[in-house]
């Protein structure tokens, strides 16, 4: 029986999804959680693999049992033993086909950046503080940039070496801006996104805002396929996996 | 000169605002800044004595000096060397005769319980979490009895032991709750409040929702004048000072 489950977790005390050895992860506190309800080990397998200080808003991750248990309760079983900084919001039985990475059909991811030169303590370890007022017109320059993002591209130009994915392309469904209060909200969705794909597309957002980046060179950069091209990396404590859509 | 400073913090990483020797507070933060940027370590005065684990979205403190710094850069010059958990906002001078403490005319908390069975990852430390759904009957159990805070009373069965202070009246201005998604807020004003008044007023309205204790009993309990009568102490984390109002 494969079990479903969907997840949020502040990513700030975590090296990231994957296990690694003496290194706390969300996998291996799931792996933790799920031993002491079912009192056996089963690997798990998440979604997606963030990276170390990123966030997810929403996440899933399935794992395989022969014991039957009530669904309804593995969300408050497991929440009463799992890693704090976890929490387990649903769980159900899926078929045994059902492969949690394979089968995502559509990504949603949010970047959360606040302007301007008084922090927010509250926020600490979970936005980017850029410590400079972006003024309106600023904010336009990167609406307009956004817009070459949207569509299917070869995002070579927006990939962190260390992977060795051959097929580059991705199609960005939509990709929004927003601000309130000097709170900028990015949200872009996609099939999928390659290694440090959006926090590329976030530092190559903010440099257009800065002036060192136009617009109209977006088109031009992707085309490229030269990381060097595109703007910085924007740091991992900003970004929130938001959104997973299945087949 | 007099400068008075306003500021937000994280509670959690907190002993309190208070000094005290050999823990971390938010006045030795303070004044381990303040330090900093001047070279001398001035003592700062607070306007409230929050508890450990206790948050404040606005605050404010003051401290003297002979140095003429300009004062529009206090802000960010303090923010660039302060524990992260506390942000200034806002400095300015004052006259040398105001009382950062003795001044307050009115403040405001806000409490925040967190109710259902699946916690919020991202509110550690800043959430009571109330593991079960109230429904809204219930909520509208604590909406009548909250009624019975508002005005000048004796809130001694409402202050914890270990304050020796004699006046105990104190006039609450109002007492407002809300629901959001099983997320209560409660924003109780006063022109002062007494040593864990605002918890033991929520622990209290927590037990009438739990039914313990029915909204008629509030007045005789406040006329009984006996801790004993009241509810449980809520928790620290959820408690935030929220806005401070001057004479």
């Amino acid at each position: 029986m494969k079990i479903l489950l969907e997840l949020c977790y502040d990513g700030s005390s975590f090296c990231g999804y994957q296990v690694q050895p003496d290194k706390p992860t969300v996998q291996s506190a799931l792996q933790d959680a799920i031993e002491k309800l079912y009192g056996v080990r089963y690997p798990v397998k998440g979604c997606s693999r963030t990276d170390s200080g990123v966030h997810a808003l929403q996440y899933f991750a399935t794992y395989d049992t022969d014991k039957i248990l009530p669904v309804e309760r593995i969300p408050s079983a497991l929440n009463s033993v799992i890693d704090r900084h976890i929490a387990v919001r649903s769980a159900r039985v899926v078929d045994d086909s059902f492969h949690v990475r394979h089968d995502v059909k559509m990504k949603e991811y949010e970047y959360l950046i606040l302007t301007g030169d008084i922090p927010d303590p509250f926020m600490l370890g979970r936005i980017w503080h850029y410590p400079k007022k972006l003024r309106s017109d600023r904010l336009s320059l990167m609406k307009e940039a956004s817009v070459a993002f949207i569509g299917r591209h070869d995002f070579s130009a927006f990939m962190s070496a260390g992977s060795d994915i051959a097929d580059r392309v991705r199609d960005v469904k939509y990709l929004e801006i927003t601000e309130d209060d000097g709170l900028i909200r990015i949200r872009i969705a996609a099939d999928g996104f390659l290694y440090n794909m959006v926090r590329i597309i976030v530092g190559t957002l903010i440099e257009v805002a800065s002036g060192r980046i136009s617009p109209g060179d977006i088109a031009a950069i992707l085309e490229s396929r030269d990381r060097a091209r595109a703007g910085m990396t924007a740091p991992p404590e900003g970004l929130y996996l938001r959104k997973v859509e299945f087949n």
